[in-house]
């Protein structure tokens, strides 16, 4: 890192200062540059200018993945990509106490980035317009760079990614986020991405499938099914908010929800458990419990079936892995096949929520998942595929489970179906809910803590603090106010 | 975590008031429990009524302990304790593409904590006079509890360990630092433990071995050789204070360096960079760099030689490991065997200082070690143990170390010899420095960055951000106000 000059009291006025003016960006709900109004025909000619087709295929057709000998993971020849290997998980946390599966190995941190400009005074984000072979629907909105290790690391000799230049060193912009955050920790193995916003003042060519929207615009987007994707999700969660203030919200006062919610956004009061208590939950959770993963070859796996076009579970439960060959006119490689992970059935991923002296708190959960680096991490009230527990007992069943799907619809706040990353996952979708629950008890069972949406606001400023279905629904919670 | 009742407020409240009461029991020399002037006296009491007798033998004098067959580790029959492995690190960070050396693994997180008491509205910690068998000097000011998981697992059964009640819920006191942090990324593989600081209002049983000081009275015994302990160092490292204002330390004025620290723990202006900034400097260093570490035979190393009382390398450099007999009367085991970790020669660690707009800053490494957890942490400008650089060129050693080495004496601020763990090394000291460099350029090299010591408390706060020697230095610095 290199500078020129001290700049004093830089710190708390960077900060304050950022987070106001990405509040004022979410209350511009019509963009200076694509108005909403034309969004739709906009995306609708990006998905009919560019071709993209998706097909099933056994796993002999796909070019240059093969089983490998000693082992029976399904691996690529290059050594490059990813690889789908078996994991043994021996674990106190939850009641089964080993497991073997199948996983993703994919040891190399990504970049996923949004960047940034301010138009007519108003920040603005470079999203981009993108088809991805999982994808129940081929296009979503994703951010604006979408970079493995190996297309950042050969950027200076001319990158395929378009925009990468302002995310890798030495950038021009200015990072108004950075951290390394997790992806799904049931289905890979200690897998993070560097989630990154820059913001920018010079010139930026908007090219084809690239767009500036205001975060107003993608707040009104996230509340329609599988249009925002998962990655761009993660690094909207990481945007700090200042307290969204005046008039354009006065409404919210008539909501004692959105109210509370305006309160827990700007953290100035009501926290039911200081910083410290709620960092000390994570490290007790962290210390009380043990993740002990090993990685095993694929063909040692108990109670899964490999298949010429299909791995799964004898109960069909959980997860498959299955091949796909996809046909593109937009992107660098216009034709690849790839392994992909297949849910079985649709997932829910909720948080309930109650107010506590006028300030929203969401219940927390800290999860260890098969894959997760360090034991755990903070995670929605509910997470799971609900068809894997139909014939399990209610005692059995996850805490919060039969509460969430038997809500009044009145308590539920936001509903949407998202996706998961369409290049990794075969049409992965979670149900997204928020949830009133203020007849909770505020007494946690262990492993749960009450907080506020700036305490959750101030551990994404951090690596590895929330998991990814976390981070989804706070990007969604903070369309709400 | 149960609670009874919202607390408004409570956020910023708690951690403010808690800064300041650790800086108000910093700025009281004199204890109002142990006078320091019978400190002396104290502890060689303690030294003359506990006989510990520390001897050297063969490694098959080791009692329980024996080289696996398979790989040659060396192994505690029972299968606890840890073992020494070998281990195999490949790296872009360095100069040392790939090496093998033996390395600790304990794999599971231990506490070590003070408890804190106010004695006429003074904030006293709770310390231990220890002996341990690594120690140059035996007995050392250890914190109220080191404990291992076995021990505060089995804590309901009634532990061995004094004290151990306050630390593992559910307690009574209430917490005012709570993190997990890394031991010697040298020598351990991903070892880490709780570091915690617990405030109790309840009558406390002064036992045997124990003494109330307050934190001006251990930062002059800091300023001693050998006396504060290693896990000691690293739970008064993870203690917040607040700007150490008023009139007992007006004197700090006539010294622009004090002035300079008093501003810099304050923390209110004048920070080179943004907390973003050195966030993002940390995440950019992992991204960057790969570790990675492949446990392996111990009889697998390269280099290595494993002799009837030794294992060291072939050059006579890094470190060696020993086998000890022990007998004390004061521990709940009167005889045991071990083997220690013994470094070759005393390392050196040391922070270069320099005042940026009368506010100091210190220069600190993104750093990573064979045995490190997550790719790098924040280290001191230089560690290491001169001695393996003696027939290295200028441009091959560290950076900073010949500046290090050959400084102007007084430049120097702190200078003190203190020791690692005892429990686990062998006579390891280092000369921890801190340094005046008010010429060096504000330009960083690549992994540096000019941080304030009130963002290194920040990241103390969380786990895992500082390495060791840097928790180490940071609790020294705090002695120079």
């Amino acid at each position: 890192m290199t500078t020129t000059a001290a700049r004093p009291g830089l710190v708390s006025a960077h900060g304050r200062r950022t987070a106001e003016r990405f509040t004022e960006s979410a209350l511009v709900t019509d963009g200076r540059l694509l108005p909403t109004e034309r969004l739709d025909a906009w995306l609708a000619e990006r998905a009919g200018v560019n071709r993209f087709a998706v097909q099933r295929v056994p796993f002999a057709d796909l070019d240059g993945w093969r089983f490998a000998e000693d082992t029976g993971n399904l691996v690529h020849a290059s050594g490059r990509f990813f690889s789908v290997e078996g994991l043994e998980v021996r674990t106190d946390f939850g009641r089964t106490p080993r497991w073997t599966q199948p996983i993703i190995n994919q040891p190399e941190i990504g970049i996923v980035g949004i960047l940034v400009k301010e138009f007519d005074g108003v920040l603005h984000c470079l999203m981009q317009a993108k088809m991805e072979p999982g994808n129940v629907n081929t296009l979503q909105l994703s951010p604006t760079v979408q970079a493995t290790r190996s297309n950042y690391t050969r950027v200076h000799k001319g990158s395929a990614i378009p925009y990468l230049e302002h995310f890798v060193a030495p950038r021009a912009g200015a990072v108004l986020a950075d951290s390394l955050q997790s992806e799904q920790g049931a289905w890979f193995l200690h897998k993070r991405n560097r989630n990154m916003v820059v913001e920018t003042t010079e010139d930026v060519e908007v090219r084809d499938d690239f767009c500036w929207l205001t975060l107003g615009q993608i707040h009104e987007l996230l509340r329609v099914d599988n249009l925002v994707n998962m990655d761009a999700r993660t690094v909207l969660s990481g945007i700090p908010f200042a307290r969204p203030d005046g008039p354009a919200r006065a409404v919210a006062g008539d909501d004692p929800f959105r109210a509370a919610l305006v309160e827990s956004v700007g953290g100035r009061r009501g926290a039911l458990h200081s910083t410290v208590e709620v960092l000390s939950w994570l490290v007790e959770a962290k210390s009380r419990h043990m993740v002990a993963q090993r990685r095993i070859p694929l063909r040692a796996l108990e109670g899964w079936r490999c298949g010429d076009d299909v791995i799964s579970h004898e109960a069909d439960k959980y997860f498959q892995v299955v091949g796909v060959r996809v046909e593109a006119s937009s992107r660098e490689v216009s034709s690849w096949t790839q392994p992909l992970v297949a849910p079985v059935g649709h997932g829910i991923s909720a948080f309930l929520t109650r107010r506590l002296d006028g300030v929203l708190h969401v219940l927390a959960q800290a999860r260890a998942e098969a894959g997760t680096l360090d034991v755990v991490e903070v995670a929605p009230t509910v997470h799971c595929l609900p068809g894997n527990y139909r014939d399990v007992p209610a005692e059995e069943r996850p805490p919060f489970l039969d509460h969430v799907l038997s809500v009044d619809r009145s308590r539920i706040r936001y509903e949407v179906l998202q996706s998961e990353e369409g290049g990794r996952f075969y049409h992965a979708q979670n149900r997204y809910q928020i949830i009133e629950a203020d007849d909770l008890p505020l007494a946690e069972p262990p492993g749960y803590c009450w907080m506020t949406v700036a305490q959750l606001m101030s551990m994404l400023r951090l690596s590895n603090h929330l998991n990814v279905e976390a981070r989804s629904l706070v990007a969604c919670l903070q369309t709400l106010w």
